[in-house]
């Protein structure tokens, strides 16, 4: 379904029914005064909507959102199924999920049950069917919003149920347990299988040693095709009564969040959503934002989405949480908003009195609306009322591509690797951080991306892509020959998709034909230690034994051992394009002078740096500056701290 | 009951059945030698008490029993109930206890029974009666001691006997489901119960949530209440068979030891009595002592109390156990007499050649007699027994009293709060120790105890107390109207008991009326972060962005962001006191300094200094020098290292 | 059975069925080329051959077998019972083990089976006797290796089986439970038994607490004697069919590997294997190697033994895995072969393509022949095969030797301790190092040995040796009477066999009669604290209130407190010998001039320095140059990194 909102949205996650009626209408005026055109309701409400097994209480909901409706305010549905209610597991065991040392979870906190549970299953859908049904025509309805974080705190489940249909996945992904077996290399350490029926999820094995690999690695596959039924369940049912309106689950575009492969899952909503929370403690969280913000117009294919949720001044789950001051709260809104949101949606509107997240800000704060926050609220929803004009306008392409793989990520969270500090998102957030300080736009491409793809960019980066299976590999070689740039780093092209090390010279044939280099041995570093290139730059974590086949050396190791004189940096033309390989963790600096002579002879667009960016949607220019002190941007003053659109 | 002993104890715990009964005697000459006039006997005697159900053996308790009242000992008769037997758990498991993963704990440490046990209740109370009816009229007993450091391992227990008990409690406290629903605001994150049945004990969340803050404040405080009522039950048990001995049960007055409410307790036992081990790798560790011993004070309501262990020499549970040096046995055990101790008592009488404590120290050590400690033991000995006079006097109370408050204390274990860096103990401890170094004494009081006793100070110091209710606020507001003067400090006034925020300006009442600050918002500080405040004063941790609505401003943030140039420290006149507040956690020199601001209208009378303390027990005076080097103390020269009584 | 290899062996574990049969020819050309002789068969291969209960499938093996023989290349045959194949946990559960919170582990790592449970037992018995009985008289079976690494992942089970076996255990140890209550000091905590059957194995107790010292020392012991029980069950079955074949097991001599007594181990196997792994982090990893392979040396007696496994270049289970370089390949495997190693293996011979080790490395590393790794290998084989004469050659004994005591490591891995920083094996590895680099020469032996064993050197070294009973120090005694001189150190001597404190002073006779020394009391340093002794050494971690009874001191304590003016180092001349002892951790430099001055009197041979290694074998003496430059040794010039033998 095509989303094609006219406005840009702006409001936050209402909960009323944690508020006494006498106060809702009071709420919705502070609404009306504060600008916000949308509501999501119904999140947390399974426990009141459905008080006892079967028995639906929908007056309380259907009295908020007549308020709303006439005070003008759209709602964005939520259909109530991210959090169980006591009776349900106490009633059902089996719908609180497992853990790997084999522990229940417990009703208490949220989102505890099993996404394999077929209780949980039945009991949602039943409640999204009563939702729809009655929702579906109320004309306040603007969007349908799945379940809630689908996959937040409880992405895996080990228990029984979770197995057998563990057990299923891996029987259509496998013609045999002959060949399961082949794929995971289970003949290595007896563990090899006589039949699907004796495969589990990974659980606890003995102290010092860990599960298979090709285990792992579909395990987390699973999991997260587990998590998407669940939207789909939720999306068909609503599908089937209502056939008008968007449905949306918001996805988490957050460094710490990998269990999702949010490029598949984008493929079945009908436009992307995402909850975004930037890290206190990160002086360059506005960095970190970027990085997140154009991710998720990657998800969405460069076409508009919906900042579902951020947070107005301050979390309440990071180890010290400073609010975000007031420049900073416009800025963040407007970074998300330059780069394809179609407005700018909070966690939550009215902040908590008690429960778990009691101290996370929210447009109305505990003291109310005499306070800085409301005003910075009332203010971000004046600046975004003017931009309305915007909505459902594209972002602009960027000219460089980012490739990032959830498998990869995966893969690089289990243990035995060379080197504890690999690390993937860092990696993929110090790589996007050099080329923001650069002025360079970067978009994010799947990395199983059509071929046609890649060709929108004239610069593809491809930092620790350990996963390159022969698909893979096809479309980034004929990307190069064709005219492509690429820039890719040490452990990028180690293995396929099961985890096996494509033989005959590490990153097979990423490295040696593309890239026209030979890798023969990973030389990790010990902590701490750095080292110097033969062109002067520096680094750490990682180095080499390799030799150029085809390459041009741009720099060599000049330590002694096993990597001593190798190949640490270098470039090969191949066909009409470049591939450059790096084999080390350079430094800040060091990689700023890599990247700069990556893209020299691309003519690459580059305006602002690290503080000041200029991003663009539609006609739209969005210049923010995230310094202090005023900054000149081609010859017009942006005040420190401020946001201008041109 | 009274409590009117008329010398001061010296001993310590005695478990004869660690060693044959050839070597009794020899003990008893040493303890006589020693000086020593009680001990305690029995507190881990169960399993030969008892050594097979309902079958018991006192033969060998009765013979130590008559040995030591013809060498003239004194007994604090333990019931023996603190460790079970390997037989009761065998028999029963339900007596173990089981943590919140769902483990059920092991017999062969200590203390692994559940406090909700009702086997374990039944068990012990028929042991509790056989002791009491046994040893009631033996004229060498002194006093009962219930169980044994109750709570220090297993406070808890989440199995489902637990559950049921929880239960019941909560129905007593709550007139229905619904109000505990309202307290709780469970209807955040689809919490909302339908009955009291579903409620459990806040078992394993899911990975990243936390249980409801009410119920965990609900869990904590039923589970010292469990404890609570075992004492209760055993000292039952013991009246209706002795009406004439007082029963004591022996708190632990330290630092890492929150999970009892020993206020509420400090109301059910006939006098106060405590363990105290101080810590060997505080460089300050008498300022710790001070602290606890204090605090024991106020248990005891300024009456005599006893401290019934601590250590002869170093433990054996700390990372790193230093022995203390002969002065500082001294000093470390008249610091506890001259603050209401009614004696020393040790753990314990002889080193344990095997099992868990062998490596902690001993009146007699393993190398026996001819040592060090033991000399320093003897002379101790002489020393108490010349204050004998001392006995049943009272202290003299302080004129600023510090107010403890579990309930906040347990609030600031959750997680999910502001700043990861909030810390109760640590904060009151150093607030202390500022007082210390003033040389000013402080009482500690329960922060529900009424008007009265807190008109009797002239100051009350209130950091970091989170939960203020209604009546706690009354309380406090008259006290200042009044004339009384407090300092209280960010974090504060925040919460109602169910950690409910109250609205409107953090703080509550306690922070708008008594202090006339209005608090807007919360600004947590970096870690490592330090602030410089408008008068020059020096903080870290914690700013927050306020203002004043009555109150004369003594410091602003001189800080960017948020909390810039908000107020941090303030002065409000009330009626005819005054109530400072402090919004930040300020560095040793400036709390000194702004403790010095605070009480120097009050005409405190003050005394020493961080290292020569001066304590006044009823007319006798205490001067405990600390230092090295010997210090002048009101033209009279007390040694380095030297403890005087005049 | 004597072993009397007549050649070196040079080889690797050979896991064939990991590849296609296609490649197996190759395979074998690879071994010829690079000159292997021998590899080891079978580790991981349960679930091949026995892919179904009791259907065995030998087919595959029985063809590499004769692949191998055509090819000259001998077998090192593995039982295939070291990893259990799915279908056995499945069919029965209790094979898998229960770790200490009471999780039973899971499939799909390796060596989950608990130690003690009875169907691992008989099923993996029988296997063996399949593979005894088809291989026994196969002429190309040069040894039998049984299972691999028992006791690596899974060295405990504390479930019902093993409380059952434990119980037994138990029973055959002590005439009855009161003598193990006895030994245990039971009365102690309440913790006495009234049966046998009330004891399980050591589980969780209440946080804080800790098991019964004796109790898990005694599960510490009987779960080294359940391991071994495994050995010697697949021994017996081998030699009751073959009785022509040596058997071994391969020994972990690395510095976390504690969990075996290997002492008794080696009394069952024909001839002593081992695996050793160097520290990749370590920059001393030459002079670990040493310390272990001296160590083995020591379990064989002086016999020749055989390095079973090493890594080509990096392993991939330590933090940060760089590879030896081509240098430190060829000195590692020569130092192991100067300390009697009969030739050396590696794992693996073919790098794995996937599974968990996929990143630890072989002799045919990922990139095939052409490569550095396989280079080393081929010269390295070249270099082996020229040493065939050394074959079954015995090592130079040594003058000094060692003591390493597993009950004294096990006793130092409990909690509650003087201090956390005590550490057993950083202790012996620091002692060792200080001979190495005085070029000092050291055997290790046997705590237990008899006197003729002590008297066969002129020295020896009791670091930390924490357990002394009365057998141990009537030898110890009898070696310094008459004519030994030891050096030992602080937390010696303190114990006996269930950890019970020698009384009367610490140390016991060890430090009193044999070195002279009253030890008063234990004086733990603050984390980071040093100190100095009054000649200047420096120190830290430990001190200690002591004085000389019959000794002279060496150097006293200058600090204050407890051990100030104490004797830290002594020498006590006793009979014709001599026993020094040091009561504190030196710094590197100050120990290597208290073992200067120890070993003065004694004319030690001394050749070597920590850079340069020394060592002979029969009639070679190998020189290891282990730094970069060139040094002289006795007037010849050794490359910088080179080894050479004359």
């Amino acid at each position: 379904m095509e989303w094609t909102p006219n406005r840009l949205y702006f409001g936050a996650d209402y909960n009323p029914e944690q508020w006494p009626r006498e106060s809702w209408s009071s709420d919705i005026r502070q609404m009306q005064d504060l600008g916000v055109n949308m509501v999501t309701l119904g999140v947390f409400s399974w426990a009141l909507l459905e008080p006892r097994e079967g028995m639906y209480e929908f007056g309380w909901l259907d009295e908020i959102v007549e308020l709303l409706h006439d005070g003008g305010i759209r709602i964005d549905m939520a259909t109530a199924t991210a959090s169980t209610p006591a009776w349900l597991t106490e009633a059902y065991p089996s719908v609180a999920a497992i853990n790997r040392e084999g522990v229940r979870l417990a009703h208490g906190g949220r989102q505890h049950y099993s996404p394999s549970s077929q209780v949980y299953r039945e009991k949602s859908l039943q409640l999204v069917e009563q939702m729809a049904s009655r929702y579906a025509k109320h004309p306040a309805l603007e969007m349908w919003h799945v379940n809630n974080e689908l996959g937040c705190h409880t992405p895996h489940c080990h228990g029984d149920e979770a197995a057998e249909r563990f057990r299923q996945w891996l029987k259509k992904r496998y013609a045999s347990v002959e060949q399961l077996n082949a794929r995971w290399h289970t003949k290595f350490w007896s563990q090899n299988y006589g039949s699907f029926e004796e495969v589990n999820p990974p659980r606890l094995t003995a102290a010092g040693t860990f599960s298979n690999p090709g285990h792992f690695q579909d395990f987390m596959h699973f999991s997260s095709d587990q998590l998407l039924e669940l939207f789909v369940g939720e999306r068909d049912t609503i599908r089937q009564i209502d056939d008008t309106h968007p449905i949306t689950t918001n996805f988490m575009s957050m460094r710490h969040i990998s269990a999702m492969d949010y490029w598949k899952w984008a493929r079945e909503v009908d436009f992307i959503s995402t909850d975004h929370y930037a890290e206190a403690d990160n002086p360059d969280a506005h960095v970190e934002l970027a990085f997140e913000a154009d991710l998720t117009r990657g998800f969405a294919g460069g076409k508009p989405w919906l900042l579902m949720e951020h947070s107005p001044a301050a979390v309440n789950w990071q180890p010290r949480n400073a609010p975000k001051d007031s420049d900073e709260i416009l800025r963040h809104a407007m970074s998300h908003i330059a780069r394809g949101s179609n407005g700018v949606m909070f966690f939550q509107f009215k902040q908590s009195q008690g429960g778990s997240e009691r101290f996370h800000t929210a447009m109305v704060p505990h003291i109310g609306e005499d306070s800085r926050v409301y005003r910075s609220m009332k203010e971000l929803g004046s600046r975004v009322a003017e931009l309305d004009a915007l909505s459902s306008r594209a972002t602009a392409p960027a000219e460089v591509a980012m490739v990032l793989d959830y498998h990869s990520w995966w893969a690089l969270q289990q243990p035995n690797l060379p080197s504890v500090d690999l690390d993937y998102p860092n990696t993929l957030h110090s790589w996007y951080a050099t080329a923001h300080d650069l002025g360079i736009s970067v978009d994010f491409i799947d990395p199983d991306s059509p071929l046609e793809r890649w060709r929108k960019y004239k610069a593809v980066l491809l930092p620790m892509l350990h996963i390159v299976d022969e698909a893979r590999f096809t479309t980034i070689d004929a990307y190069v020959e064709g005219g492509g740039h690429i820039l890719t780093s040490f452990f990028s092209g180690v293995a396929d998709s099961s985890l096996a090390v494509h033989l005959g010279g590490y990153g097979g044939s990423l490295l040696s034909t593309t890239c026209g280099v030979r890798v023969e041995e990973f030389v990790p570093l010990r902590e701490g230690e750095s080292l110097e290139l033969s062109n002067g730059w520096s680094a750490s974590l990682w180095s080499e034994k390799a030799e150029p086949l085809t390459a041009e050396v741009i720099a060599r190791y000049s330590t002694s051992g096993v990597s001593s004189s190798s190949a640490a940096v270098s470039k090969n033309t191949r066909g009409s394009g470049e591939a450059w390989y790096v084999g080390t963790q350079l430094d800040r600096d060091s990689q700023l002078v890599l990247m700069e002579q990556f893209v020299a002879p691309l003519s690459i667009e580059r305006d602002g740096n690290s503080l000041l960016e200029l991003v663009r949607r539609g006609d739209q220019r969005v210049v923010i500056n995230h310094a202090r002190e005023s900054a000149d941007c081609n010859g017009v003053e942006v005040p420190g701290g401020a946001v201008t659109w041109r």
